[in-house]
């Protein structure tokens, strides 16, 4: 398995912010625009759970530095967020079940 | 950083499933109970994410073969996942906001 990488960002949402949800679906229209980007999982309940893949941790800096991004992670911790957690991962090792 | 461990189980479930969150609560309390256990985060909302984090590969690996687990491993296949996506991963940074 050639190695890559995982971002897991897990997070507790303020209340009330009308403009989370668009702002969410243009950060994942970004994400899949940048080299090395390879797919992401997302999931949303107490806290939210997204975790995006890579090729390489060359492709999370320049994802980290990519001005859009910037101006959201700006917003996500002046508005949005009462908290959130963010780690760079390396897959060693994966399996699956089913049909994904 | 000491380094640890993430394993990412993504996953979507079979509708109705009534004994599903009793046997989800029963492996958490059991994941806890293992040596080298650290934490874990969930989020469900069109798939289910979870993600526990470990002291080393050797602890997740006796986590796989408890012989409860076992059986929910079994279980899962059966009848209450169309599919699961396991990652083992090497968690090598990590930075937060705010307070978890």
């Amino acid at each position: 398995m050639k190695p890559y990488y995982a971002v897991i960002f897990s997070s507790l949402k303020k209340k009330n912010i009308p403009e989370y949800d668009v702002m969410a679906v243009l950060m994942e229209d970004l994400a899949q625009q940048q080299s090395g980007y390879r797919s992401h999982e997302t999931a949303c309940s107490e806290i939210g759970i997204t975790i995006s893949y890579w090729d390489s941790l060359e492709a999370i800096a320049q994802w980290k530095q990519q001005v859009d991004h910037q101006m959201a992670q700006r917003l996500g911790k002046s508005d949005w967020y009462e908290w959130y957690h963010v780690r760079i991962c390396k897959v060693e090792r994966e399996y699956s079940f089913g049909k994904e």
